[in-house]
């Protein structure tokens, strides 16, 4: 059986997908009787297809450290998938045709739940035309949305980065809210669940005298009773600060706000947003007041600097299973996170079918939201704390922290394209 | 001579506002033959009017060390000011009262030039009401605008937050350009001053590969100009990263996007924060490409988790100068910062007159941006890098920065209202 590698990532990043790469390479080489070489496909599926593929163990171990703090994907992340066999058989026929050149037998992919089931499918197809490959999963996502999973590696970190800046936020607010800003707006992605909205609410668990509304995208937007609330706790508290899903829709199920039609390779769909800054105008035009709105925007999934330790150790866990898995009959599987303790919050990586996976979603549960007060509950407290516990400390160069990438090369093509 | 002390913070807050506060109690405690008890007013010359003043001297050495680390406005910080003296005497008047009934000898004003001025005439007032008052500023400003001084205390960590987070969001779009978002911008704050989208433009110097654009509020936008150029970028290297002042203008002078008139106790003027959005807008609708917008708004101001410890090391220093200034005639004085050498990076503290550096600005000066190119020159960059070298290590508690205010109670009052 071949036994060389390829490893892509797909999807939005997180700022931990990196540390997944480098703990699968490390664990690849503690198996030499197992696995032959190890390549990276840039940009996904992508870099399949068009034989764009770097040497993993052409790389120095110093370099390939770096992994474990780089923000964005090293190696590129496609928002692309193959179309299905039946549309477009030559795609499948290409990807063989690399397989078989390079001799690959086990195709790992990080990605969102869609790319890993295409990934596997074309692992499928190379098995039915006799050459037998591996496919297993590596999770990553800041949405939080993996179902089964206990979380995903990089809702930890986002969790934790959101937290801790709107924490920072309210107190400036907080400060200067006499005469000045009353009601302030962080927009957090996720476009059909709360979870980055939720970690928000933490703001309330570590400072209970801030003034705070949580409004996650399960909840429908209620233009009324959100003018109201807002209009007590300024009453109240002199100010209002507010954590919002930019997926939240109004009762009739329509998105806040849109920015306008994407224009990529991609489906079109709407691009989401401004439900930030629609609720600031909203508060604006109707109670006349400064209002101001923080936009995180990729900063949330790629802030290195602000990393959960916990959730760092699940990425880095992430990469380890999926090789075991590999070894393990894994094939068409996706390692994910079972929590074992609560306290100390323990876990630990279970393989589950990749395609029951990926036709679930997760939503935020009723219970750790109180839609009456905007608020989160406990449960919601005693689920995100364990996720942002501790600090990564990555090294600094010159003042910031050092991102220098990854001096990769591609290998010399040897097909047609 | 009265000797006893107030101090008071207004104006938009920075990350180490607070640091300068706990040098300067710090300080005062180093002269007690000299000051007498030390109050804090809360909300600036608010408080003063209001006799909201917290008595320094009962607060524990260990809660007072929280400011080291605590953003926002520990006490509290007013967008106030008097009015003037003819407009108003009975303002003057109760300030007189308050530092009468508190034996107020020294007032130290922690604000921006606008209202460090009215602070020196205050305790000009009470000088010729026989009430001897010495008042010296406490320099502080995220937009690095304050004349004569090399820099502002807080600049070098809003830039260093800047930088950091633009470096981390460009590696993000670089790695997920190729199917995805071609255009990333993120908005800073300047309303007439680009110091902060400058210190943007250290990602080009950290990360040369990274086709990237700085918009500083000095130069105006020409939309054609503007166009060719990202689409240029695009075109050659598959995406554009762009940072951008709150306040460019067009070459009309028409700020290029604003969200509303202002409704606060302050004068209405065009409160900003839409450029980000406007140019992201601009170039979806003209290119018809995927665009993201980054608003940091009150994180850079806010994000003490990243403070450049030589800006950290310069606001303690200002809280120390200060003081000293007060025991030196330094009445009506503001210490600001003096290069003394450039390598390692040295200053020193220099009084000077507060009304004339209150009267001048500081822009970026022609030599420290290509307009042409949109970049920042190798002047820029020595400018900025020394400024933003160096980690602080604030203290973490369950998972976020330990950001528990200070625990502070105001004394009982004892003037009628």
């Amino acid at each position: 059986m071949s036994n060389n590698v390829i490893y892509a990532q797909a999807g939005g990043v997180t700022s931990v997908i990196n540390v997944s790469a480098y703990a699968l390479f490390q664990m690849i080489k503690k198996y030499p009787t197992i696995f032959g070489k190890t390549y990276a496909a840039l940009n996904g599926i992508a870099g399949v297809l068009e034989e764009n593929l770097v040497d993993i163990d052409l790389i120095a171990d110093n370099q390939l450290a770096k992994l474990k703090y780089l923000p964005g994907a090293a190696f590129d992340a496609c928002r692309f998938d193959l179309d299905s066999l039946e549309h477009n058989p030559a795609q499948y026929i290409r990807v063989l045709e690399v397989f078989k050149a390079y001799d690959i037998g086990y195709f790992f992919y990080n990605g969102g739940n869609g790319s890993m089931v295409t990934a596997k499918k074309v692992a499928d197809y190379c098995c039915q035309q006799g050459h037998k490959v591996i496919c297993v999963g590596v999770a990553k996502t800041i949405d939080n949305d993996l179902a089964i999973s206990h979380c995903s590696p990089g809702f930890g970190s986002a969790a934790k980065y959101i937290a801790t800046s709107l924490a920072q936020a309210s107190l400036d607010i907080k400060s200067m809210h006499k005469t000045s800003t009353k009601f302030l707006v962080m927009e957090t992605m996720g476009r059909d669940t709360g979870w980055l909205a939720l970690s928000g609410g933490l703001v309330k668990h570590f400072l209970p005298d801030i003034p705070l509304m949580v409004l996650p995208a399960e909840s429908p937007f209620k233009q009324a009773s959100f003018l109201t609330k807002v209009k007590q706790l300024i009453a109240e508290a002199g100010y209002c600060v507010c954590v919002a899903s930019e997926g939240i829709k109004d009762e009739q199920g329509e998105y806040l706000s849109f920015k306008s039609i994407e224009y990529t390779t991609e489906k079109n769909y709407y691009q989401l947003g401004g439900a930030g800054n629609a609720l600031a105008n909203l508060i604006s035009d109707k109670l006349k007041v400064k209002t101001h709105a923080i936009i995180p925007d990729y900063l949330q999934r790629s802030a290195t600097h602000l990393v959960s330790k916990t959730d760092w150790d699940i990425a880095y866990q992430a990469g380890e299973a999926s090789v075991l898995a590999s070894m393990n009959n894994g094939h068409g599987t996706l390692p994910i996170i079972e929590k074992i303790k609560d306290s100390p919050f323990q876990w630990q990586f279970k393989n589950v079918d990749l395609i029951t996976v990926a036709s679930m979603d997760k939503t935020v549960p009723d219970e750790f939201i109180n839609i009456q007060d905007y608020a989160i509950t406990q449960q919601a407290v005693d689920y995100l704390l364990p996720l942002i516990q501790g600090q990564v400390k990555p090294p600094y160069k010159n003042g910031i922290l050092d991102l220098t990438p990854l001096n990769i090369k591609t290998v010399e093509k040897t097909l047609t394209a």
